[in-house]
């Protein structure tokens, strides 16, 4: 497969279109940012580990029924996911209060929601993502009512899967963030990635975070956090 | 009916129990607040015309089939009112981009949606009162399924009412505020108050801004612009 012109550069992944019809190829890159980009820096090795850890889990949801982009992975850095036109909307799943549901709810970080809460953000950086309910998502046309019952259905399964698997090596998933797309027929797949940057995860035994906000809060060890993820979940490091 | 202990002061109102079980009064002040109290000030015969819009308005509701906690009118001010519990939701309808939305979403205030927005904000003042969608009114407990079904409902429909209702009197329903109430018995009604400091209505014809937001931004005519909603509506300033 060859890598054509570079479709889109975020804050850490590259995308290419490639010569083959409805394939992208998607590289991942060290560079770590938080708060809509206001901090920036570098966590060495991260791309690689994203690159394997998505993929793993990727290919593991597909085994449960849930459509995603991933194709094949290419090197240690780079996939061939299907080409979709991403949905505008980021969705978090929430388990455990933590981050900005707590700051924004006034829960102590770690409480046990009594219940699943699932919220969208209107992916806008120049808005700061804000929160937006199915109300909005409708007035904006950011999704049609199909695309949410089927978004909503696919997120709340997708915890389901991933926190039952996270258990089995000690992680508890405190919450997550997907994105899904649209390919050219018009399928509905999960997209973007899954990994220490867009999921919290908790070490049960000893609470340790092993996560991205070892990277924003400054707590130290951030790249051996990374590994240790990998190391659990695909036995390497 | 001998109004007793005051139970509650809020930002333009008074609640008092009384000798009659199940009815508070309701005292309407002249005190007007924005931006979550950060701005204080009062506007002249403000709690006169919003204790006789209110009613006014929750009694065309009544006659729609909206259960509203409305009793009777004491005087220009007060207002006695079945005893509710409030359910600590702020539910705000719009149909035209105005106030937070246009900032949150980046829509220029005016801006007609292309379908109705229903938001529902925790009441927290400690908070800011944050925007919650249903799954963080299961987990926190805030209304139970069934009531928030019948909050929708019910907002909805006083939006449709509202709207063609004021059309008739030349304003713009642009948006509101509402509050419910649960009574001793079960029943969920509409409480609190529907005025120019909870909804913003703009005349159709000159687009002019006859509610709160005139304190809010320095727009100077306050005064008049309550009397003139007072006006259109009772046939009496």
């Amino acid at each position: 497969m060859q890598k054509l012109a570079m479709l889109y550069e975020g804050k850490a992944k590259r995308v290419y279109e490639t010569d083959q019809k409805g394939v992208y190829i998607v590289s991942y890159k060290d560079d770590a940012t938080a708060f809509n980009g206001k901090k920036k820096g570098s966590i060495l090795g991260k791309g690689a580990i994203n690159n394997q850890v998505t993929n793993h889990l990727m290919q593991l949801l597909s085994k449960e029924g849930i459509p995603t982009h991933f194709v094949a992975q290419l090197s240690e850095t780079e996939t061939a996911v299907k080409a979709v036109r991403i949905v505008p909307l980021e969705v978090i799943v929430r388990s455990i209060a933590a981050g900005s549901l707590s700051e924004r709810l006034g829960l102590k970080e770690g409480t046990k929601l009594a219940s699943t809460v699932i919220e969208f953000c209107y992916k806008r950086d120049d808005l700061n993502d804000p929160l937006v309910n199915n109300s909005h998502i409708k007035a904006l046309g950011l999704a049609t009512e199909q695309q949410l019952e089927l978004i909503t259905k696919y997120s709340l399964k997708i915890n389901d899967i991933l926190s039952a698997y996270l258990v089995e090596v000690g992680i508890a998933l405190i919450d997550f963030k997907l994105e899904f797309g649209i390919t050219s027929e018009g399928e509905l797949v999960l997209a973007d990635e899954i990994s220490s940057d867009t999921c919290r995860f908790w070490d049960i035994k000893t609470g340790k975070k092993l996560d991205k906000d070892r990277f924003r809060r400054d707590l130290g060890d951030v790249e051996e956090a990374y590994h240790e993820v990998m190391q659990r979940l695909l036995g390497r490091a």
